[in-house]
């Protein structure tokens, strides 16, 4: 059976061109071709494979890691990678190391928070790896709010030094990734004190380990904080637990490029502007956005293909039962998911625009849109980490019992990603964070301070709030206004709702309190409008490729009309449309659902994925499932003996009715 | 700070008696006694430790399951423990294990399909674990559709044997627990064949492994399937495959309760009705609505105990921060699943009702009720365990960071839970049962059937099609009767819509897979409209102690209106309320909230799970969180040593720029 590919009477229905549509997806020619190269290379280098991860003990797991780290990093040298591809490389071998944080967290701290000097002092160090560094902001018991930190780093004009120090059991780093064993130096957040003031939370370079022999330098105390959810996923990472006991750094490796304390001691601000910092928050946000659709479309490629194996039920007489990706049932489950891959990819995209956009206004000390492109990267960032994980594990369970396989590669991508709901941002909070962004663009209304961006539409909301969808047929959902339309009226009367309620409170912060939970569900219904909204620009461009537009047209009804059913209640309390428009919409979701079901495996293969990336014999690209699960299960360890080591103290006296004497 | 309990304050403003709550929730005194006496006995057992377990490889994790069940075992015989107690016993040791097959499922289908001499040859083996055995179903190939199952049993009149074969790669048996590594025997299932002619899926009693030694019979390929989803969790059971090459079994080794192959390969059916199979399917699944409420109930505690621990935010001036679960955006997420887990007990409760009265029927065969019981509690196994796997997770959210950890004990929660969602029929097949029994029911309203049980609302449908809630203001809410009349006429509704539209396919069976995405949402409502008539239910009777019953009608108004605000669309488009009634129902719902609040960490206690049970530092019975998390982290693996194995081979060189020549 090997090298037949069981799918392929299923990538012949598609009516649309996929070659077309892979680059589409990629974002460029250029994207298509680097990441289709680099997975190939990944792919292809025995020291990659993954395949035996989820049945590594931690420390193998680890060690395991390390070697990876260290060929990615030979493999990179050797065949002088750029930066971009280099990054590639990293992604594509698939496995959190503390090489993620070095690049990913401390280079850039150093970058965005160091003064030239710092800069060139740290970074060559850095590039070449030399020194090794993560980013310890988080404690034992303060999470979200960095305001709350407890280390703290105090002046000693006597010797010129900060005195970095855990003053309680709580102010212990606790999390940050490549800590626990590995890294030599870390940004580490701490209050800063100078002449017995406080000056808020800065970043400070210190060095954790000794260069020559990887020891924790006095006063370190440094550990690996323990396993976490799932086999494989994130326990290859080192995330670590950090105590200082008052050690002492020199004044320079203070990060000053915002602030500085002078020789004698004097805290003063310097005359690069904050707001810079807002700059590096959208930049994160947004490859976390882009980062929700890759992990979505994995789980989504892997339920797809496995849909279309897998048979079950309706077969007559004795005949071959029905693919269950023809149930409406799996559809109506799977096919949004598709959908919002898709959905998350584009608004990515747009993100990509819009941190360009504020950058260069940055460069000019323009900061008009950046409280709105925060809010925006902010609420994104919750609505698609959230409902990737939610869909992640959704598609797990579309893959029935063979799901719950780590064979299926589902588990480990659910619990490799469930993070991503709670780092950079609990998704709540973010959500809150939008809502004030919302209430207090629509109590400006009035001001005549006219809304932009994302929230223009708030513009015309006395408009919006009258809105009457006049949908008559079905098909009519299929106009992008008619959409567009309902998605702002819904979104304007939960915000303008909202905004009533609070007014009824003499204090606001107890209203906003209060009222949080309906402020979230504002602050969802405006994350959706932009995704829809981004999905319908996206439409409008020239989009070449047989099919292909149509295909993504498709798409975009299933996600939104996916959505609009979800939260029914929200659009005809708004009123802006009716129950019988509501059941027409369904009634279109349902056909458009026919018209995905030819093209889903050809949908899911413009993600040009190496059965490598994927690392789920249920989503193999052949469909080849039955042998393959069938042929890893011999390699659990398990299997090694026939009689299982424990059988004979344990087991055996059962048995034979030896138990009472055993010693157990 | 040992010993000191870091929740007093809260457990003090509890103004209900805990003590009687928690024989509520146990169900009576004697169910509450029993399982304080046995939880206990185990969590004092130090061979019954688990707080290591996730850090297990898979063999040392098999072989420590292999140790608890024969300590088990050993104990349950000391003590002389009763059937009740030995099973509580192997339920708080909290471990999945063969042995829940053995007694779970082995020894039921012996009682369920044996005659009664084959009840008295293998029953007094199974009791003493002379034999172990499995329940061998499902294959690679075939899950849910037990008629699609391929392995054959054919007659053979020659020998007086059956021979059981595997025809092809898809006939693997695939996933029977126990079967991997430690059954002696198994039920198998497979397509009874005799003079040329198939009579259906039949079960047999097949010896598997020797009994001298262990080693797999003449003709079996045995062995465990692979790790699954998780850390610990369900790896402790070795899920099997098993493959027969023409095994040959004495003649009255088929289960012949219900039917008989003869002497002379003739099949005929006895004079047992058949019927009684749905019984034992009643059975396993109103067991598995209890579990449900138990798993999500732990889960609950957990995270109800750690948002009063974790502050976060809302500090002034420095002070003290808030505890998290004074947010209201917590309380919005945790206390419906509070509210569930209790409504959950409630219809589980019930269930053991409907069960009771159903194997009383069938004992002088009247089958009248079956078929309600038996879509009921199929729906009630499926509303259950989803929304119990979908909490945990989200209890493991509202625990911020700290709920990855494994030490949290809510990932390991979430893993050995989700499979409940696919076991025993996935939950979407199960959801489309419901709706197919919902279908005939109203379909038969016109020729005067009289609806009963469950579906007895059915019966007034015009009725409730006409439905107008009087509501005015938010309190009106609390009335039991406005809740139940607003549950049934969404549900009739749905019901009577989906009617409708089924009616206009000229081919109903077409109809109902077209539409079968609404009919999964007409049969959760139907069982959504089950759990809160049966918590009301419970609210009609006498609860003594102070006021108990008042806070179980707090968490009576939280389930159903949260339920209400949730699917509102359905209940707008139904027509029953208006868009100001459902806005009055969530207002309502945020001043149910308040309520609960003071009593929420007391309601969790009633629980009465141990701190082993729970095995959770999160979740812990003092609060005291922090320094026990700590503590934790020391002991995983990869703090055995400072420098980590791998160090000198894969990162040294990197620091020190010889990597060029390192082999990796």
């Amino acid at each position: 059976m090997e090298g037949v590919d069981h799918l392929a009477d299923e990538r012949n229905k598609a009516d649309f061109d996929v070659e077309q549509m892979k680059i589409v997806w990629a974002g460029s020619r250029h994207a298509f071709d680097l990441s289709d190269r680099i997975s190939r290379l990944v792919a292809t280098d025995p020291v990659f494979r993954k395949d035996d991860r989820t049945m590594l003990g931690r420390k193998e797991l680890f060690k395991n890691t390390l070697r990876k780290a260290a060929h990615a990093w030979k493999r990179i040298n050797e065949l002088r990678l750029t930066e971009e591809e280099a990054y590639k490389l990293r992604f594509f071998v698939d496995q959190p190391a503390f090489t993620d944080l070095h690049w990913g967290m401390f280079v850039p701290a150093i970058k965005g928070s160091g003064t030239d000097e710092q800069q060139q002092k740290w970074l060559p160090l850095a590039y070449k790896m030399q020194i090794i560094g993560c980013y310890a902001q988080t404690e034992l018991g303060h999470g979200s709010n960095v305001q709350g930190l407890e280390t703290t780093a105090t002046f000693d004009p006597k010797t010129d030094e900060f005195v970095i120090h855990s003053p309680t059991l709580t102010s212990s780093k606790w999390w940050p990734g490549g800590l626990g064993k590995i890294s030599t130096h870390a940004v580490v957040y701490a209050r800063l004190i100078t002449n017995g003031k406080e000056h808020g939370v800065h970043g400070f370079i210190v060095q954790l380990r000794s260069l020559d022999d990887h020891s924790p330098l006095p006063g370190i105390t440094v550990g690996d904080i323990g396993m976490k959810f799932g086999s494989g996923a994130y326990n290859s990472m080192d995330n670590g637990v950090l105590r200082f006991d008052n050690v002492r750094i020199p004044r320079n490796q203070m990060l000053m490029r915002f602030s500085q304390v002078t020789r004698e001691g004097k805290f003063v601000h310097s005359s690069v502007p904050r707001q810079l910092v807002y700059g590096t928050m959208v930049y994160v946000r947004k490859t976390i956005v882009t980062d929700a659709s890759i992990a979505l479309s994995r789980a989504v490629c892997i339920a797809t293909r496995y849909s279309a194996v897998r048979r079950q039920f309706g077969s007559q007489n004795g005949g071959i039962e029905t693919q269950v990706i023809d149930y409406k049932t799996q559809q109506a489950r799977l096919f949004p998911l598709l959908a919002s891959a898709y959905a998350f990819r584009f608004v990515g995209e747009w993100l990509n625009w819009l941190y360009t956009d504020v950058t260069q206004r940055l460069q000019v000390n323009d900061f008009s849109t950046l409280a709105e492109a925060h809010a925006c990267t902010a609420g994104l960032k919750s609505l698609t980490t959230s409902a990737t994980a939610d869909g992640i594990e959704e598609c797990r369970k579309l893959c029935g019992g063979h799901g719950y396989l780590n064979s299926s590669g589902l588990p480990e991508l659910f619990a490799v990603y469930a993070p991503a709901c709670t780092y950079e941002g609990d998704n709540y909070v973010l959500l809150l964070q939008v809502a004030r962004h919302l209430m207090k663009t629509v109590s400006q209304l009035d001001s005549g301070n006219k809304p932009t961006g994302t929230t223009a539409y708030l513009g015309q909301v006395e408009k919006l709030l009258q809105y009457r969808s006049d949908v008559q047929r079905a098909e009519d959902w299929l106009e992008p206004n008619v959409v567009l339309k309902a998605f702002e009226a819904r979104a304007a009367w939960l915000s303008v709702a909202c905004a009533q309620n609070l007014s009824k409170f003499t204090n606001p912060e107890d209203g906003f309190q209060a009222l949080s939970a309906d402020l979230a569900e504002a602050a969802v219904a405006h994350c959706q409008l932009i995704v829809v909204s981004k999905f319908l620009e996206k439409l409008q461009q020239d989009i070449p490729g047989k099919g292909v537009k149509q295909q993504l047209q498709v798409l975009c009804g299933v996600y939104s009309l996916f959505l609009l059913h979800k939260h029914l209640g929200e659009f005809l309390s708004a009123g802006c449309i009716t129950p019988k428009q509501g059941s027409l919409a369904n009634e279109q979701l349902r056909s458009l659902y026919s018209q995905v079901r030819p093209n889903a495996i050809a949908l899911v293969d413009a993600f040009n994925y190496t059965d490598h990336y994927l690392g789920s014999v249920l989503g193999r690209y052949d469909g080849n499932v039955y042998p393959k699960l069938y042929e890893e299960a011999w390699k659990d360890p398990l299997n090694e003996s026939i009689v299982p080591d424990g059988f004979h103290e344990y087991v055996q006296p059962i048995l034979k009715q030896q138990l009472r004497n055993a010693r157990l």
